[in-house]
C-alpha cells in the first residue's frame, strides 16, 4: 500500500513517486512498473555521480563535522524510525549519501592506497550485488567459485609457483589475508594447536618489518601468540629489512629457548612504499626453517609489471603471498587474496566438515565446495569485479596502468626533490608509487635544526590536511613515522590521475600553507 | 583506443560496441557517453534479471557441472588472457554470469537461510559500490561510520541494553563475528593475552550447543583454544541446550583445574532453528562468572517482532550478541553484526593505533574513527544497504516480513506434519521457520525401522535435491544430524514466498520421489 492515502494511477511515472512505498515495489502485485522506473531512478542519481567523479570541476568532498551531520541537514535525516518513507524521499536519501560523502574515484583523492573508480568494476559490482550469492559451495555460486579458481591460479603463475599450482581465497581485506598466513605457518608447524590449542607448542615467535602493516601484531595478538612474540625487525633508511637483523632476532629468540616461526617480508610498506629483499629474508627462512610470507597487499600488483615485477624478485620463494587487487590495481573494494604454495593446508587448517553445508553425497564434484578452507563461513563474491576488469584490460591492461602510476609519482619525485620549501623524508628514488615529504612553510625555511622547528613542522601537514578537506580541492595523506615528525604521504592508484592533478597538489600544498 | 583498428564515430550507438574496450571509458578522453551508455547497457541486464527472478516461469537455476562451465560454454570463456575483449564481448560475459548463476531471489530458492532480492536493499548495494569506500575512518566515510553508528545503537535498544548503549561493528560474516565475541571476551578476563599470548592465561573453556553454528569451534581452533577446548552441550529433543549439562561440565572443567570463559547460546540453530533457553543459561553464567554471547545470526531478526521477540528473552543479559541483518531481514550479502554491551573494549581488544590511519590531530572529533577496532584494516560498507531498507520499511515493515516468514513456516509445518509420506524431525511446532522433515518414498512406507530402511532413507534427500537442481525448478537444503539420517530443513527467509510456492515444493518432492 502506498506511503500516503493519496488515490494513485495504474502506471506510475516518476513525479508520482511521492505516493509510492517500498511495500508497492517487487515481489507487490503490479510492482513491476515501480520497480523498473525506481531503478532507473536510481541507476540515474548514480550515473550522475560517476560522470561528476571524473569532473574537475566537482570538489572531493562537501566536508561536515559530525555532530553537523548527526544534528541533520535539510531533508537528510540520519535517524530511522518505526515507519516507512515514501520511496521519493529514499531517492533523496541516496542523492544526500552521495553528497556528503568523499569522492574515492576523483582524480585528485591521493589519501588512500586504494583509491578511483574503475568503471568496468564497478559494473562487476553491481551484477555482483544483483546475483546476491555466497561462495561457499559451488550449489549456490558454481560461476564464481570458478572465477575464483581461475583466477587465483593465474595469480599463483605470476608469483611463479610451478604451474601455478597451491591454493588461495579472496578474503575481506588485507588484514584477514595476513591473519590467515599466520594461521596456515602454525599448523603447517604445530597442526596439534588447531586440536589442542596454543600450549600444545613451545612459544612461537613472529617477525617483521617496523615499517610493515599493523595486522601482522593484531593477527599475533588475535591468534594467541601475544603482541610481544611479533618481533619488530630494524630497516634501512629507505624502510626495508636488514637481512643481518633478522638472523640476529632469530638466534636470540633461539638462545631464550623459544621457536621462531614466521616472518612476514613486506612487498610495498604503507607509508614508504619499500620492498624487503626477499631473496635474502628467504635464504635465512630456509636455513633456520621459517614460514616466509610475502605482504603484497599494496605491492603484489607490481607483479603485473614486467619493468618492475623485479622489485619482487624472491617472492617465488615465499609460502603465502598476499596480493590486494583493490590497491594498486584499480579494483572496486574489497578484493584481496591468500595465496598459499602448499594445496590442502587451508583446508586442513580450517576445515570443520559442517554437514548442512558441505554435504559430501552431493551429485556434483565437491572439491568445489571450497567455502570450508575460509574462516568466515559465508562469503561476499568479491572475485567477479576482477575477474571482469582481468577480460576487459587484459594483463597488458594492468600491466599499462601500473606503469602509468608509477611514472606518475617519479615525476611528483622529480618535481620536488630539489624544490624549495620541500624536504624529502628518505634518499633517492621511491621504489613504489609512494612520495613522502616534508612541505617547509617559508616562515620556517631559515629556523635552526631543533626542537621549536620539530613542533612547528609536526603541525604544519594535519593543517594543510583540514584546510584542504574543508575546501574540497584535494586529499593526501600525512603521519608521523618512527622519530620524524607528521609528513605527506602521496600515493598513486587512480587511472585517471594525469600531470596536472600532481601539480594541482603542489599548488595547493603551497597555497593552503604559505602563511602557516 | 578501440580493441579492434576499425574507424569509428565520435558518438557511439549501442550497436557500435563492438568497436569499443574498456579503454574508451572514463577517465578516457570523451569517454563520458561511451561511459554512459555502457553503464545503461549493463543497467538494462540487471533490471532484466531482476524482473525475471520474480517470474515464477523462470527457472531457480540452469545446472551445468564444474568441468562443463570449465570446457566453457558457447560464447562463454572463464579464461583470462593477455589481451583485452571488446565491450560487446564483456557485455556477454554478464549476462552468461548470470544465467549460469542461482537465483536467489527466486521464489522458490528455499536453500539457503539468506534469501530473497530486496528492491531497496539492491539499490542500497548498488549506490554502495559507486561510492567505493572504506569504514575506517571518518575520513573517508562520514555518513556511512554516522549511519553504523545509529544502526548499531537502534539494534542495541532492540536488545534490550539500557539506553542502547555499548559498543558494535559491522564484520564480514556471522561467523567472524562469533569469533569477535570470543576474542571479546578472552581480552575481559586476560586482558594480558593480547600482549602475552595464550601461555598467560590459564587453560580456557568455551562452552556451546552441539547444534551451534560450527563457527564457534572455528574461533576456538583460529584463536589459540584449541577444538577439545569448546566444549559441545547436549540438547533436548528439539536442539536447545539443556542448561543442567551446562553447569555440570562447568563444574567438571572447574575440577579440572581449567578456567571456564565463555557460553555462546544459539538464538536461532541453523538446521532446527531452535533458540536456547537464554535466562536459564545467563543465571549459570553469572553464577559461575561466564562471558554470555547470544549468537543470533540467524534468529536475532525476531527481535523486530511483537509478536516472535519472547523466543529471545534474557538476550538482554548477554554481553555481546551476533545478529545478521542478511539472513532473516532480507538485507542483501553481506551484513552481520557483532554487538557488545560494554563500551571501548573492542577497542581495547583490538587496537594497535596506526599512525598513518588514526592520527590523533585531525580537525574532526576521532572517536569517530573506528577502524581501529576492528580485525580487518579495511571494511567494506555493509551499513548503507541495511540503513536504507529500515529508512524504507521502517521498523513496522521487518516485523512484517519477519511475522510473515514464520506464518508460511506454519503453514508448511500444518501441510506435512499428519501427511502420508512425510516424518518430523522433531516433535511440536518449529520456534523459528525452519521446518525439518523426512519424504518417505511410497516404496519405503512399508518397511520395517532398521538398518536398511535408514540407509535406503539416507540417499532420498540427496536424490531428490540432484533432480532438483537438474530441472531447476526449485532448491531446499539437507542434512543429517547426529544420528539422523538425511533430512530436508526447509527455511523461509524471502518475502516473495507466498502459500503456492510452499504447496509447490511439497509438490515437487513428491514428483521427483515418488519412485525412489
Amino acid at each position: 500500500s502506498p506511503g500516503t492515502g493519496a488515490p494513485r494511477p495504474t502506471s506510475p511515472t516518476c513525479s508520482q513517486y511521492f505516493f509510492f512505498s517500498s511495500s508497492d515495489l517487487l515481489p507487490a502485485k503490479n510492482g513491476e512498473e515501480p520497480t523498473m522506473q525506481f531503478l532507473l531512478e536510481v541507476m540515474d542519481i548514480l550515473t550522475n555521480y560517476v560522470r561528476k567523479t571524473f569532473d574537475r570541476s566537482t570538489k572531493v568532498l562537501d566536508f561536515h563535522h559530525p555532530h553537523q551531520l548527526l544534528e541533520g541537514m535539510e531533508g537528510f535525516n540520519l535517524e530511522l524510525s518505526d515507519q516507512p518513507e515514501s520511496l521519493e524521499q529514499i531517492l533523496v536519501d541516496c542523492r544526500d549519501t552521495l553528497k556528503y560523502g568523499v569522492r574515492t574515484g576523483h582524480p585528485r583523492f591521493f589519501n588512500q592506497l586504494s583509491s578511483g573508480l574503475d568503471i568496468i568494476g564497478l559494473a562487476g559490482e553491481w551484477l555482483t550485488s544483483t546475483a546476491n550469492t555466497n561462495m561457499f559451495t559451488y550449489e549456490i555460486a558454481p560461476v564464481f567459485v570458478l572465477m575464483e579458481q581461475l583466477t587465483l591460479k593465474k595469480m599463483r603463475e605470476m608469483i611463479g609457483w610451478p604451474n601455478g599450482e597451491g591454493d588461495g581465497l579472496f578474503s575481506p581485506g588485507g588484514a584477514i589475508s595476513n591473519m590467515y598466513s599466520v594461521m596456515v605457518a602454525r599448523y603447517k608447524y604445530f597442526p596439534e594447536v588447531k586440536t589442542k590449542g596454543m600450549s600444545a607448542a613451545p612459544r612461537l615467535v613472529l617477525f617483521t618489518s617496523e615499517h610493515s602493516h599493523y595486522s601482522i601484531t593484531k593477527a599475533g595478538a588475535a591468534l594467541g601468540f601475544g603482541k610481544e612474540n611479533v618481533i619488530l625487525l630494524s630497516t634501512d633508511e629507505r624502510g626495508r629489512v636488514i637481512p643481518a637483523d633478522l638472523e640476529a632476532k632469530i638466534i636470540s629468540v633461539k638462545q631464550k629457548g623459544y621457536h621462531p616461526l614466521f616472518v612476514n617480508a613486506t612487498a610495498g610498506t604503507t607509508v614508504y612504499g619499500a620492498f624487503d629483499p626477499i631473496n635474502e629474508i628467504a635464504d635465512i627462512c630456509e636455513k633456520y626453517n621459517l614460514w616466509l610470507h610475502v605482504d603484497g597487499a599494496w605491492g603484489g600488483g607490481l607483479l603485473m609489471s614486467r619493468q618492475h615485477r623485479h622489485k619482487l624478485n624472491g617472492v617465488e620463494r615465499a609460502n603465502s603471498v598476499t596480493w590486494n587487487p583493490h590497491k594498486m590495481m584499480g579494483v572496486p573494494l574489497q578484493c584481496s587474496a591468500i595465496l598459499v604454495r602448499e594445496k590442502g593446508i587451508l583446508q586442513g587448517c580450517n576445515s570443520m566438515c559442517a554437514g548442512y553445508l558441505f554435504q559430501p553425497d552431493k551429485q556434483y564434484d565437491v572439491t568445489y565446495d571450497t567455502g570450508d578452507k575460509a574462516i568466515q563461513c559465508g562469503r561476499h563474491v568479491d572475485i567477479f569485479k576482477f575477474w571482469l576488469m582481468w577480460k576487459a584490460k587484459g594483463t597488458t591492461g594492468f600491466e599499462e596502468h601500473i606503469d602509468r602510476c608509477l611514472e606518475l609519482s617519479e615525476y611528483l619525485y622529480n618535481k620536488i626533490k630539489d624544490r624549495e620549501g620541500y624536504e624529502m623524508v628518505f634518499e633517492g628514488q621511491p621504489q613504489h608509487t609512494n612520495v613522502c615529504f616534508w612541505y617547509i612553510p617559508p616562515g620556517l625555511r631559515d629556523m635552526p635544526p631543533g626542537d621549536e622547528r620539530r613542533e612547528r613542522l609536526h603541525k604544519v601537514a594535519p593543517k594543510i590536511k583540514a584546510m584542504m578537506m574543508e575546501s574540497g580541492t584535494t586529499m593526501v595523506g600525512y603521519q608521523p613515522q618512527g622519530n620524524k615528525v607528521n609528513f605527506f604521504r602521496m600515493v598513486v592508484s587512480n587511472h585517471a590521475v594525469t600531470r596536472s592533478d600532481i601539480d594541482f597538489l603542489i599548488d595547493e600544498i603551497e597555497r593552503l600553507g604559505n602563511d602557516l
